[in-house]
């Protein structure tokens, strides 16, 4: 949607250091840009290549404007801002509303006339759907879910059973909601399945990256709360939750009736085991796992970078002669 | 299904203290119970919550019963005989006989009358599906595929080719079975695709968690026995076995031609490298991988769990300056 | 499809230690090969099942032809040259060109005459679909997608946006290719979703693995270039570009604006930060991270192999006291 720098600074409340009347069409990266192009700069490590971009304006902090050739839109929190920009130029593409004939829905289920069902999607029974919402091809959403309003559901998502998810929702092809948690009871002949019997419950403004599975709750429901973000290939374990504002990052895994405070972040490859408290503002670090309960804000971690695989085994064989060192310390202390 | 308490332990052999008229309509935790709910007490972490709980039945071992204010079911066993129990109360959802009208079924496909094949799946030449079984909505069944008496594929599961399923198996949302080894030949122009041409045998009582992927064998089969349980997003390489009642935590992979013995147990995020044996009566602690073959029963790991930032940079600087400890040590013993 | 060794060897520029005559019907194992079965030799460790094989012909290297007891094709890379050999004895199934009825197609999209729909696929506005490409049932390909010639997507596979994919791609079950990236900007309020505008870039003969997930660009577009070999259930981050012919194994993943060089090889449960660049010809070791740039090609990695529990409970203990020996050390030097 083209908009002109000048609508812009208006409507997100920035300064405008340029020409009002310069419309943006599109945006890029500094690099990239071109004369009607948004872009920004954050991070410092691009800082470089400001003097040179080609775009029609840069959103970035007051103190980096002078070296901006062209115009400017004044931020303290550059990349944010230029999200919210970003939002509105190149918005999410409009659908129809209404079921496509090719989707399956069930007779005491519910849909909203503003919202779109596409082809292939089946919907399960006493299931509802909110205004606004875009439910894409192959999605399936079995009984007893709610989507709440203006929810994106891309392609061949799984709304298992039992899944309240609230407004603005951003589910990611092959996310899998509400599928059974990994109960079992060993016995002398082997596993029973314990059922699950609980749901899921999510706030609003959630994202849940592709093929992503949280599972439903044992007896009560699993919990994530208002604005959590989790990225493609993580795991939520049964009657987990997690506090508002917390962001996941890839191939994570939550164990099991763990509770995981606000607005805290995991790193890639990160997890916690089952049944522990975090509190609000942790920060794992990646491949690390947390596991204990965690009762001190702060940043958490312990693992080890890749390093030439030669010296790897000479570290690793004297990681695994430090008993001997420490009997030799011992013996040089007689 | 409501049940009395008297039906409950006659048909489990369980001792009851309490009203054998009382009347059990669902499942709940000794916090949320209420005057129908049976309930369990397993773990010692949760005995305090027994005199204030409010169900109508708890399960629980003998020597917990004095504690227990309402009608006590004694088991040996409290969590497995609940899981038994809440299956009963709690049974799966009914569904109907037939096939949809939005799902393809191959001409040379066979399915029992008393199975149920749900909207949009898609089931391929000369497989066969047995009595009794639910093929969830989306779920596509590739050709020469056998799905055994009692299944369940829950949705948008793929079982793509040469998959032979035993009884009662349960296919979580999102699952892949049969897909492709990941069998690749260097040359000097790149790599070669190993034709992967076994199909995957998987025996009773199997149950396979959300988005976890199982492939198919190169030559020969890749072999689930029955019993086995593998939690979501797990990764099953080619001419992999898994033995009875084996069970397998989020986020593991198993690489290819590896067996695995019978009753092991892998938490979360663990894996083991290709071409080992693994002993039965195997446990893998989180986040570690076993390397070479085991052939000791035992609990076995190597993992770091996460401590304060700032510690671990000081205890990785220390593990890094190793070599120079040791050198100092030798200067001194001189 | 049934060829005799001559025809092989002749096709193939092989050596041939036998009768030209004998007819190949099928591939095995060294193990289970019967009269028609083609089998090869290639790691050492299986050579002790040469004699003994009943296979109809052996691929394998000069210097293990004397042990050969039935007929021998020669090569120098025998486990590459059976695996051209397996693809034209057990080719991949033949299809109907066609779109299945129960297939939805959009108005703009193209498909090429000698393709094939499956019942179940959702093609999006403005993809198109080259020659001889099988796109399976349940498959969703979103708008403004590419699938080359020949390509073949299995099942249940998701395209989600702006994805252009060369020739002879095959994409397992539950791939997802072009999910937004994990883009989000902290703010008072919570995260602001940064919009992903990029798209996927994916040159020829790729292969990519069941439930694997790979982020379109957030501006610019995430690269995964020809020959590349990915494994099952890892994920590739936004604006990551994967140089030709670099393989990575399961449960991996690569963080955003990474670029990973050619012919690298990560294995199982590997990782590389966001942000770096990875020359060609780097190995990563199993679980292992990388963390920084690598500018030398090599083998790299940081893991602990598992051991008893009792022993790492020490060698974890002994870790952590490496302060205090330290400062032993130090008193002893005084």
């Amino acid at each position: 949607m083209p908009i002109s720098l000048g609508d812009l600074a208006t409507r997100f409340g920035c300064e405008l250091i340029g020409d009002p009347e310069t419309v943006i069409g599109g945006v890029a990266s500094l690099q990239t840009a071109n004369y009607e192009s948004l872009t920004f700069l954050s991070s410092p490590s691009y800082k470089s290549l400001l003097p040179s971009t080609k775009a029609a304006a840069v959103v970035l902090r007051a103190e980096d404007a002078k070296e901006c050739q062209v115009a400017a839109l004044i931020s303290d929190n550059p990349y944010a801002m230029y999200a919210r920009m970003a939002g509105l130029v190149c918005p999410e593409p409009v659908f129809e509303p209404g079921i496509h004939a090719a989707a399956v829905v069930a007779s005491s289920a519910s849909v909203a006339d503003s919202a779109h069902i596409a082809a292939g999607v089946v919907i399960g029974e006493r299931s509802t759907i909110g205004e606004g919402s875009y439910v894409g091809p192959g999605t399936v959403i079995g009984p007893d879910c709610t989507v709440g309003d203006q929810c994106r559901l891309i392609a061949n998502v799984t709304i298992v059973k039992r899944v309240k998810i609230g407004a603005r929702g951003i589910f990611h092809p092959g996310a899998v909601i509400g599928s059974d948690g990994f109960g079992n009871a060993m016995t002398p002949d082997g596993w029973v399945k314990v059922p699950q019997l609980g749901g899921v419950i999510v706030g609003d403004d959630v994202e849940i990256g592709a093929n992503t599975t949280i599972d439903c709750g044992a007896i009560e429901d699993t919990v994530i709360e208002s604005g959590v973000r989790i990225d493609n290939l993580c795991h939520i374990g049964h009657n987990v939750r997690i506090g508002e504002h917390t962001a996941i990052a890839g191939l994570s895994g939550i164990a099991g009736s763990t509770t995981i405070g606000k607005r805290c972040m995991f790193a890639g490859q990160t997890a916690a085991v089952g049944h522990i408290q975090v509190c609000d503002d942790v920060i794992v670090m990646g491949k690390s796992f947390l596991s204990k309960n965690v009762t001190v804000a702060g940043v958490y971690g312990a693992s080890f970078p890749a390093v030439n695989a030669k010296s790897w085994a000479k570290q690793l064989a004297r990681f695994r002669r430090l008993g001997s060192l420490i009997d030799r310390v011992k013996n040089l202390e007689r």
